[in-house]
Parts: C-alpha cells; structure tokens; sequence
C-alpha cells in the first residue's frame, strides 16, 4: 500500500509540525482568561470563546486576526457589554505579540529539513492567513529548504488535488506530513497520496478527529519528525 | 517601448480593479465615525484610523480583519477607554457585513474579461486576506475565466517576478492591468513588463503615488476596463 520508494515530494504542514503555533494561542487564551474572570469561570470562558471561534470560522478563517477578533466578541458578550477600552485595548495587544513572537521550530526539524532536501524536493503546504504564515516561514530561518509554499484557505481533497496538479507532481510521489488526521492525513490518502501523522503535544479541538472517523483511513504515523529519513530508508 | 502584440497573459488586480471595495471600506468608516461622533470630530477620527491602520499593516496586512482591529483599536484610544462593550459588538458586525456582502462588479468587467479570455491567458493578482479574496472570487461569477490566482503579501518586483517565473510567463508575454500605480503598474513596469492603469473613483490613501514619482515610469493610462480590447487591438 505504501510504496515509500516512490515518494520524490515531501510536503509539511507548518504550524505545530515545523514549529510551535498551538502553545502561543494556548497562551493567550490563558492570558483571556485571567482578564475575563472577574465575570465567569475559566471553564465558561473556554467553552464560549470555542463557541465564538467556530461560528465565526466562516468570515475570519483561521490565523491570528480571527482569533482575536473572536475573543474581543466573546469578552463582549461574556461581560454583557461591561467590558471596558482597556481591556479590549489589551486584547488586541495580545494579537500583536503573537504576530511579532519568535517562531520556535520543533525539535529535529531544522536536522531533518536540511537532511531531506538532499534528497527530496519539499514543501510547505499550510492553512491560515497569508500575511501570517508568510512571515513565519521568512523568520523560521529553514524557508530556504523549500521549493513551493503554499498557503491554502483549508486543506479538503479538492485542494490538495488542485496543489499537486499545479505543481506537476504525480500523486503516487507526493507524501504529506502534518499534525492533524483531519487536514494533513485524510484528505492526501482519500487521494491515493500517502499521509504521515505526527501528533503535536495538544490538538485544538476543532482538529480532533473521530475514532470511527480514524478506522476509515489508511495512513502512517510516526512519534516524531526524527523518525521520517527511517520511514523513507 | 509596449509591444502589445506580444502579450499573451493578462493579470487583474482584483478590488477596485474587477469589482468595487474601496466603497465598502469607505461605508464602513463612515458608520465608524457616526458611532464615535460623540467623542470626536470626523476629521479627526479619519486621521487618527488611518494613522493605526499604517502602524498596524507591519502586522495585519491588508483587508478586513486587520482593518476592523484598527477600527478597535482607534475606539479605544479615542474614548481613552471609555469605549462601550456594545459599540465594539457593532464595529465586529461591521466586518462581518463587509465579508458576506456581495461582491459588485464594475461596469464593463464581466464582458470585457470573457471575450479577453478567448484569446488570452487572464491571471488574478491581488494584495490582502487570502480567506477573504478567495471568498470574493467564488463570489465574483467569473472566476472561471482566469486559469491562476495569486493572493499576495504585497506587490514588488520580487514578488512579480516569482510569480512569473512560477508559472514561466516570458516577461514580454506579460500584461498587468490594476487600478494602483504603486502596487499594480510601477513594479511591473520596474521589471519590464506592461502595466496599465485604470484609476477607480477613489483611491485609498495609502495607494497614492507621488506625482514626483509618477514622472520615472512608462506606463499605459485608460479610462475603464472597456478600452482594453481596443488597446490589445
């Protein structure tokens, strides 16, 4: 089923495969919380703010923009509309930490980067907002190792089948490597590509993926990225 | 110097070029200012918005949600925190109309780009929110007559020539057609391609050139997007 001998593209998802992402937003949230909790629980807040997050998935999409811009609505309504400047002065401070902090990769990426561009052409295939991932890539300092980045709006079928067309790439050579079943693994093996699953050390919840939803797919999953030049052998 | 006949690739800026945008940010600003009258005058919320909405791009970048955060953040700062919580709910709903409003095209666009695309390759190029553009596109009802799109960070030199070299366009093939001299036509006049400008009826501050400037470059200057067939001959 996996002809590893025939993979000649490796693409990586980015945020919390090449580097930290989910611990800034979990960060935060946290920071969120402390601010709000003078009018509910922490429990609450989390559970509103998810609530506000995925409603709002469908103007913002994903990045740091959206995020924010779902916190300052869920503050509003969590205070019912007492929430003051300051603080929402604050929030949106939040937002510009997150957009200037250093990118922090994962350990053994930049070894294994380097190492496998000698001998595969790689990629960068990943969701969020251009003008975020963009700058990522630029001060991750390993963006010279790729050929092709590619910021997609979400990752489905369709897309990854338009990126792989595009590029000119045969699909029986295309090997995808991410941190989420739903977005990196699923769609590239309903391809017939092949889909490499690394868990990161949390998920966010809306990328969690069903156990019924797991035993649909075939894929493989390795315990770290040092793992990969292995697998490939 | 424009040897038209050798044109074979066509790349439109998208807003205020293919369909009207600057209207909907102007609309915006102007609920924006009603909403904060009682703190200031007009005059004064305009310049202090687009001084954040400058200090910000570094950022944000372009579109709607880094607009409506600077729209936040000037609230707060022009109420000195006296800002309410439900006047925030409404600068959200702002950005929330702005994304689901429908997208208007300009007079002429949708004729003039399907008999163009019978005999020449059309791309799209365009600056902003990738979440938001590629909405906009599906939205447009022309989507189908363009065989590339390319969403940006910014428009340079550099930037135009990946995108050629991407897609091995020979720089005399090539033909930008945008309503900005900054983002659209001096860059790719810079790197000796044809740039054609066709103002639209206002142009956001931050995209006005400098007549000084204005007088380096050779470029092509029309009306509106019916003359360019006529150009093309």
């Amino acid at each position: 089923m996996f002809e590893l001998q025939n993979i000649k593209y490796i693409a990586f998802d980015a945020d919390d495969t090449l580097w930290h992402n989910e611990t800034l937003f979990t960060l935060t949230q946290n920071k969120f919380k402390q601010l709000l909790l003078k009018y509910h629980t922490e429990e609450w807040i989390d559970k509103k703010l998810y609530e506000t997050e995925m409603k709002n998935l469908q103007h913002f999409g994903y990045g740091v923009k959206g995020f924010t811009l779902s916190m300052i609505e869920t503050a509003v309504e969590l205070s019912e509309g007492r929430i003051g400047g300051d603080e929402i002065g604050q929030i949106i401070g939040y937002s510009k930490e997150m957009l200037a902090s250093p990118v922090e990769l994962l350990e053994g990426v930049e070894e294994i980067i380097s190492t496998l561009s000698q001998t595969y052409k790689l990629l960068v295939i990943t969701k969020g907002d251009l003008f975020d991932q963009e700058g990522k890539i630029a001060r991750s300092g390993i963006g010279e190792y790729f050929t092709h980045v590619e910021v997609v709006p979400r990752k489905t079928t369709d897309i990854y089948e338009k990126i792989l067309s595009k590029q000119r790439i045969p699909i029986e050579n295309f090997m995808m490597v991410g941190n989420s079943l739903k977005s990196d693994v699923f769609p590239v093996a309903q391809i017939g590509a092949t889909g490499v699953h690394i868990p990161y050390q949390t998920t966010w919840a809306h990328e969690d993926a069903e156990a019924d939803e797991i035993e649909k797919h075939n894929f493989i999953q390795l315990e770290n990225i040092r793992k990969l030049p292995d697998l490939l052998g």
